[in-house]
């Protein structure tokens, strides 16, 4: 199975067009060691030719762009692209699905009430519907374990397994919608196994809340974890919001309780983190805590990169 | 008043994601003369500090990325945009509105019924909303003429007018919504002047119908008028659509009533084409079609392109 990282950072992308951080600033300036990454998005395929979208990212277009073996073939309309799977609503988790409109079929899975969310209270999600052989949303849940087929209907030789991952449905979603939503539908992770047996294990933005959670983590091969925010009070410091990255569901990289900490017995999977936060030190390569992220096992996504397993 | 075109292209931009057309594979193979081109977008400023988006495209992100007057200052969040102006619903033309969500002020304006679509019948746009200082909706109409505000309040130099537009709401408008819709807010042109007096016309989509619209184009200093096509069976020729260029509201640019015999005693205005499918042969700068639009006077828009006036 290739794996195939189109974007990296969080929300906003980095860097983010609204923010004057350190980061930011010094990438616009190229003073920055490190690389612009746009907003979380993977591709996965098994044999090269049929691919499936983890997430559709506000970045999509671009990330087609940059990733030829999503572009289209010689000929009228057509796409190696078979699928996405939703992990959530937020709007920069599906907003590409959108950029995917112009009358291409695509399988898109998504628990029912990111369905809801999307199909019911967007009315341009019906952009999707406008010819019989557009769209096809199939409901999955946590817990749920299936193969991912290609859209003429075979086996993609991928299996993906869906898994309950803290985390509420956006805070934009209408109250009269939220009231009839199960709350196990808002967020969930994937864990994908290849053909060969490897299996990686995708949550681009949930805290690591449990014992259970983190017990789980030593069940994969690679594992692509949340990576927003190096500090609890990072957003604080550089000015920019009053909320810490725990309030904000994240389990911030260092300090007592931080993935580094509480992950320091983790020996299985390859350990990588994603959904970086424009702020984040970590995107630094000449910082002091990109270096501890390394010294502690961990790599950090970026475009473009690509894993087989 | 500068003016930059950010993207010159229809919906799906040039490339198209899932296009494999004479265009865009030729493009993709680097045979072809000729730049790639995102989806329309402008931004214009009288000052150079401030400025108002007209439109706001699915591209918008990564059009900010490659222009760095719109790019965030030093400092905590914050950004030369001060409003938006939108002149339809469709998603080729707002789905930008939902990459500027964070939490940065911003005057959005447009009609009563494509305000109504975006926020009634769109429960993300309510990401616009999470905190009181973020977007503000301004209602516009056609036959309205009012000077563009920065954010604090103050003139910037340049006076909007709004005129209608042949054309209807987007396809998804839910129909109980689309029954409480007028007509005249489906599609709006701008005529944008300068404090030194010059004008431009923005009309990047829709048809020459009538001969009072057409006149009205010799009362400009420039002209961006939609370039969607270049035959009136174009899409059904390439294989990948059965629908004319008149049947979806754009007038073909060649053969007779096309755009290039409507207007070819069109003196006063520099005349733009904007607006371009990826099947459009004037993209191709070594086609038979491209030196037909330049002898006629036009000119075809691309990104990055810069007018001043």
């Amino acid at each position: 199975m290739r794996v195939k990282i189109m974007g990296a950072a969080a929300g906003g992308g980095f860097p983010q067009w609204n923010c004057g951080c350190r980061n930011c600033s010094r990438l616009r300036l190229r003073s920055f060691q490190g690389t612009a990454r746009s907003e979380v998005q993977a591709a996965v395929s098994s044999n090269g030719s049929d691919w499936f979208l983890l997430g559709a990212s506000p970045d999509l277009k671009t990330q087609i762009d940059h990733f030829p073996a999503l572009q289209a073939k010689s000929g009228p309309r057509n796409s190696p692209i078979q699928g996405v799977i939703l992990t959530s609503a937020e709007i920069d988790q599906t907003l590409g699905i959108l950029m995917l409109r112009e009358f291409q079929p695509l399988t898109i899975y998504a628990t029912k009430g990111v369905q809801q969310i999307l199909r019911e209270t967007n009315s341009m999600f019906q952009a999707l519907h406008r010819v019989a052989d557009q769209a096809r949303w199939v409901n999955i849940s946590a817990g749920q374990t299936w193969p991912l087929a290609t859209l003429n209907g075979a086996d993609s030789g991928i299996v993906c397994d869906a898994f309950r991952l803290p985390g509420d449905f956006p805070s934009w979603t209408p109250a009269s919608t939220r009231a009839e939503l199960t709350e196990t539908d808002a967020v969930i992770g994937l864990t994908l196994s290849s053909s060969s047996g490897k299996t990686m294990k995708w949550m681009p933005g949930a805290p690591l809340d449990s014992p259970e959670l983190i017990e789980s983590l030593e069940h994969c091969d690679v594992l692509f974890l949340d990576g927003a925010f190096w500090d609890d009070d990072e957003l604080i410091h550089a000015g920019v919001s009053g909320r810490t990255a725990r309030i904000m569901g994240h389990t911030p990289i260092s300090g007592p309780g931080g993935t580094l900490d509480l992950l320091a017995g983790l020996t299985r999977p390859r350990k990588i983190f994603i959904h970086v936060n424009n702020t984040n030190p970590i995107l630094d390569e000449a910082s002091e805590a990109h270096a501890q992220v390394r010294a502690a096992g961990w790599e950090v996504a970026y475009d473009g990169m690509e894993i087989c397993l």
